[in-house]
């Protein structure tokens, strides 16, 4: 129904104009800086429905559109004003949570310079916020914060220093005799190792789930998966070598080394979303000593065929947004417990293929980790 | 003799066209893409001169420019190639080291799609790097590395948490017993608390000097000067209480309680650029039992009236570019040192106000804090 009601609003939008649709009556004019702004910048906008609203200044442009707002490839169309800037909104509001997408002036791809920028399809992107009912669970909360630790760890098979991020939870490090079960954590194509705190606010549903008693505390790494060398179409023949070599024999061991760890394949799990989840599977599957948890976030699924040793499994987390493929989820994990997995399914309701998707699966994700 | 060079390209540029500078047999064609280019991305390239070259698509625009290049408000003007793209040489070469920039699309401000961002002039702006003959003590090496932690610590004064950025060196954490000196080190006008590490490449400077056993290690924190909302002209009834409150009652209790510090005057250093050497002179001038150790780099001088109780303070480093005004460093370094304070000046052959200043500023600076 909802459904319908976009591809309505989006028809009027293309056969009549977007000031049309501006002034609509139904578009509800309570419209607010993106939480995702630059500071001080009052555009992008979105309103109370998930309508986006763009300003862009470019007085001598012939053409100004932004790559979000009505699901095609032509996007939201500016339209310059008496002022010289070029403004728009969205056909139709937008899923809630965050997307990224950039700005076409006369032929060339920009970010919007009032957005803040986040990396994903290859490059640094534009970033926009759609307030989501369920915001809270990650909002900056008056409530102690773990840290993200940028580190710098040697590898040879690659021949230099690589990056990663480390999620410590609050008060770690105040006790040395304390230790930690780590989760590894996947970024998708396009995106890299700063995708989970930037945009994923992995961080913050840490403190936040932290600081209610729904789990544990546990350490969460975050390192680049190397996928964007992969073109799509390219998959089947994606050998996962490079990237599992940098992940098991040079990041986990420093790992190890250098933080409070607790080193047992029984305290280690591994998760990615999209085609972090496709390396998850791939990684988890050859290394069934190193990882007892495993999680796929929009990343397919396992069936119970590619698990030689039952016993090493612990859990088997998948999920999607209800605007995927959320049967494919359902049934296999339905298939995996009738084989006597602990397996569990998460969907996302009203989310594709986005973060909103993956900041809730993060969130039912982390309370079912490291069971005693 | 220099500067008259430039000044007569840059005229001939004015005068004849940009490709005639372009085909000068003086620019020697060995440009290479800049080190902070985005992955993957050929264009800005910088040659062994410092010249730097840009390529732009928007097929269909009327005028593309680089806010940089010539010095003048007109930066560099690209012209259209045959292919659509916009592409241009600045009229000279550029000072070594670190500079931001924008592009100027048809009367709008954007950046370049080709160049990381980094947050100055109250935006992300697009980043070039001119290679410097010292680059090597800010380079990436194969040597132990610190961590540069994110925290978010509680701020009841502006009733939020703010985030920090934490440098820990090497090896920090791994004995409990271990204690280590504190620099506050402060960003300029326009920047915020990532520019240290990230423009400025502070882990990297410690982490070399520290594998030459050049310096004994210490932390350094970084946080948001709240210097954004000050205005150009405005500096004069600047006032520092907001920020102190939140460095001193806030920030400074909060990393005593939760790092491994020598929670003492006598091991807490504060220093700044530019407009962060500005705070630095007020807060440490304030609070004379917080701090012992004070770094004004291309950011104002003290002289010894300003110091009421010369025994509190161990060290006055004071710094700037050659390109700035050297004289009032030294001088004021003379003065001080005859008033009997162990005071230092450096200057930075070569440069401006701008970060190769401020980078090999702390390089220098590093040795000589936290002596016994």
């Amino acid at each position: 129904m909802k459904q319908n009601y976009i591809f309505l609003v989006l028809t009027m939008t293309l056969i009549s104009s977007l000031t049309m649709a501006q002034t609509d009556s139904k578009i509800i004019e309570d419209f607010k800086p993106s939480t995702v702004n630059q500071p001080g910048k009052e555009f992008p906008k979105v309103n109370s429905q998930g309508y986006a609203r763009f300003r862009i200044e470019a007085p001598t442009a012939d053409s100004v559109r932004v790559s979000l707002g009505l699901g095609g490839k032509g996007g939201t169309k500016l339209t310059k004003s008496a002022d010289g800037a070029w403004t728009g909104t969205t056909g139709g509001p937008m899923d809630e949570g965050f997307h990224y997408y950039h700005i076409n002036i006369d032929g060339g791809t920009f970010n919007d310079p009032g957005a803040l920028n986040f990396y994903g399809s290859t490059r640094w992107e534009s970033g926009i916020e759609i307030p989501a009912h369920d915001q809270d669970f990650y909002a900056l909360k008056a409530v102690p914060h773990g840290n993200v630790q940028q580190i710098l760890f040697p590898s040879k098979s690659t021949n230099t220093s690589r990056r990663a991020f480390v999620y410590t939870p609050p008060g770690y490090g105040k006790e040395q005799s304390k230790r930690y079960p780590v989760l590894y954590l996947q970024h998708g194509w396009g995106e890299d190792e700063t995708a989970w705190s930037n945009q994923g606010h992995a961080n913050l549903i840490m403190d936040n789930l932290i600081a209610e008693g729904k789990i544990k505390p546990f350490i969460i790494v975050m390192t680049y998966g190397m996928t964007n060398e992969i073109k799509f179409g390219g998959l089947r023949n994606f050998d996962v070598t490079a990237f599992q070599t940098v992940l098991v024999d040079e990041l986990i061991p420093y790992i190890d080394a250098n933080f409070q760890t607790i080193a047992k394949q029984s305290h280690r799990a591994m998760g990615g979303l999209s085609m972090g989840g496709m390396e998850t599977k791939m990684v988890t599957l050859n290394k069934t000593d190193v990882f007892s948890q495993y999680a796929l976030l929009s990343g397919g699924t396992y069936s119970s065929e590619d698990i030689k040793d039952k016993s090493k499994v612990k859990l088997i987390f998948l999920s999607c947004g209800s605007k995927e493929r959320p049967d494919g989820v359902k049934n296999a994990v339905v298939t995996l417990k009738n084989a006597g997995f602990n397996a569990v399914s998460y969907v996302s309701e009203g989310t594709g293929h986005e973060f909103q998707t993956w900041r809730r699966s993060l969130k039912e994700l982390a309370p079912l980790l490291f069971k005693e």
